[in-house]
């Protein structure tokens, strides 16, 4: 389930347009309409890409009357960056012991 | 350029073998046959995932002798969690200032 979560949400942010998306929500909810504004494309081609970014969890949105308010949802944000600093952290704690291994053998 | 490369890291980060071979090299360099172990599928099948890899910078590898050695490149991890990262510090700092400015209110 996280597995393919994580499948999701590393395709939604693998497309500029969507990163675009992102940033904007990083501060603070925002219309489609506010979404599509630096954009340059079409209202249908932003939906579809709204749709990737609710389909991964990484955006949720709600329509009240005629307007549609998207949001950030942090912690499925967190998850993804949470993956890859795992991994970066075993590298490194790979390189000090390596280190610590090296300076032992100065000794 | 950055951009671009964003795009091939979390294209490359969206499949589940290829994030099993990322958390292989995360405990240090392997050749291909130590990242095909877990993996199940046939060789070609995993040079495949490994040139994606290879072409989105996350990973390098190097032929000596009749052995290809494949290492991460934590640079480039690191550009993939800093995007995130950076997004999500924006959310959180938004939301401190809203609790700012409604303590502000209270008064």
């Amino acid at each position: 389930m996280l597995n393919h979560s994580l499948d999701l949400m590393y395709a939604a942010l693998a497309d500029g347009s969507r990163r675009t998306m992102v940033d904007r929500l990083s501060r603070g909810p925002a219309s489609v309409k506010e979404l599509a504004t630096p954009l340059k494309m079409s209202l249908p081609a932003v939906l579809q890409h709204l749709r990737v970014l609710e389909e991964s969890g990484l955006v949720r949105s709600e329509k009240v009357g005629r307007v549609r308010t998207c949001r950030l949802e942090p912690e499925a944000l967190q998850a993804a960056e949470q993956w890859i600093a795992d991994r970066r952290a075993g590298w490194v704690s790979r390189l000090d012991r390596l280190e610590e291994f090296l300076n032992g053998e100065d000794r």
